[in-house]
């Protein structure tokens, strides 16, 4: 039996692991019997919800893939966010909604388009290979897309996006705004972590141009509870950028009902946060109005300004 | 109004030149109105061959695109064989059967499979569209197919080429054998060009590890006519290896009818040839059986060999 193994990143978040889920499934349907969903890392409190909600186990853990072995990336394609030992894999496909970061020497199937969520793309290839879906593969896509878009109130919701909420919904028999914000918000139970584990729940390494960064994202219903831990988090923020050697570590502490997001920026080059955004920090912190996304209202802001 | 310029890759084939018309018509059926075809390089006969037969003109030459320009890729990523100043356009989608080669600082669309040609999936993609396939674009689509598949008979044939076949040659109403054979003949006649245009006309650059090389492919209908040529051939060779300092000089001359390749190999590293495939340059030649794909037969056991 030759394995065809389907994750997401590592870190993962919901879109990854329900993606994972999804698309083992539609290989499975579409006679590829030997497909089998793995995780890169430790659910989040929100993809417990979500499997909890289902009554279904979490993908087993991967760590690395032997040499030769057949593989399927979803919800990213970037090697550094992948398995360890993806270069002596054989890469089948590749779904996903980031920029492209990956090269082969031999040709595959990638399907990619600039939409909010994995899923979007995963609900129309079920549609296109009339593939079924059932209420518990609708409840992992719409559970994710409404992760990934915030409610389909961050700005890269797409129309594509907003379509396959309403349908899926159908199909779930979900109440979206209720379940959706109730699932935000098991996200944001932090209360089971240590302050190192939060600051790598979902930690993304990016330079800005010469800027060496880590943007992390913390969603929260409440600003001034996660703003109680504000020492602590400072101070592992700082051996973080010390360790690594970093030029700025920013946190965003997103307010996922109020659609704002609260900064902590250390390090050096703390002040490119000052000069991209037009803003003073006060002790550290700036509260940026309207911002959510990271994807779309950091990374390009920010190197922009490097 | 914002051009949306549509092509394939430098020293177009069918494909290349097929492919950017029937993708930027299926752009415009899906209202992007301002998609327009083109051409990064002279026509080859085969190609004029089919525009001739559908009385229908060339795309417009392309040099470079402004920055900022919306641009869409077909039958290539790797900007090393895609129009100047790539770097500073906006790449909205690719359509591609190659390995991948290209990285972005955005999320865009993509769509590959790993088929024998990019017509093979643009058909799926009018169909996936509820986009009408005319006769005119059938033929186009077809001709590509038949061109890169040389009449289904490469290894680089799959299944989806030949339903696709199947399907065109329906709407075409057109005799597969027949029109393609005549298409795939007229694309051998090499009479009215030069010596160093006959070298250049599908030249790739590829580096087996640390051998700098040109692979040259020409389709003909009878090796001992191109053959006439060799001492000529060989002179142009050797020029191109000494102005470029490569390592490896491979002519494949390909017998379209019987499928085999006669193979010139010339370099320091012409031994290439002979560890690669077990055999002994003769003359600098030698006749390599059952070997028509480049990209199959090709590369991947010159790599290994390297």
């Amino acid at each position: 039996m030759v394995k065809t193994y389907v994750f997401g990143h590592k870190s993962p978040d919901s879109d990854s692991i329900t993606s994972s889920l999804v698309m083992a499934n539609l290989e499975k349907e579409l006679g590829n019997e030997h497909a089998q969903a793995y995780r890169l890392g430790n659910l989040n409190k929100e993809t417990e919800f979500i499997l909890n909600y289902l009554g279904i186990d979490a993908p087993e853990l991967l760590e690395s893939v032997e040499d030769g072995a057949d593989v399927i990336l979803v919800d990213h394609n970037s090697p550094a966010e992948s398995v360890e030992n993806l270069e002596n894999a054989n890469i089948l496909k590749v779904v996903d909604h980031h920029k492209l970061a990956l090269n082969t020497s031999y040709p595959l199937s990638l399907r990619f388009e600039p939409v909010g969520c994995t899923e979007t793309i995963l609900c129309k290839l079920y549609e296109e290979n009339n593939v079924g879906i059932s209420k518990e593969i609708a409840t992992l896509m719409l559970s994710a897309i409404v992760s990934d878009t915030l409610l389909l109130k961050s700005p890269t919701t797409t129309e594509d996006d907003e379509m396959a909420v309403e349908k899926l919904a159908k199909i779930a028999e979900i109440d979206v705004e209720e379940y959706g914000l109730e699932m935000l918000k098991a996200g944001t139970d932090l209360s089971s972590f240590s302050i190192d584990e939060i600051l790598a729940l979902d930690a993304k390494q990016i330079d800005f141009k010469d800027v060496k960064s880590i943007v992390n994202q913390i969603n929260t219903a409440s600003i001034p509870d996660v703003l109680e831990m504000k020492d602590d988090l400072e101070k592992g923020m700082n051996k973080i950028i010390e360790d690594e050697n970093l030029d700025l570590f920013m946190l965003l502490i997103t307010d996922i009902v109020n659609s704002n997001s609260q900064v902590i920026a250390l390090g050096k080059h703390a002040d490119l946060v000052e000069k991209a955004y037009g803003v003073n920090l006060e002790d550290n912190m700036v509260l940026l109005e309207d911002v959510v996304s990271r994807k779309k209202q950091v990374v390009p802001i920010m190197t922009e300004s490097a």
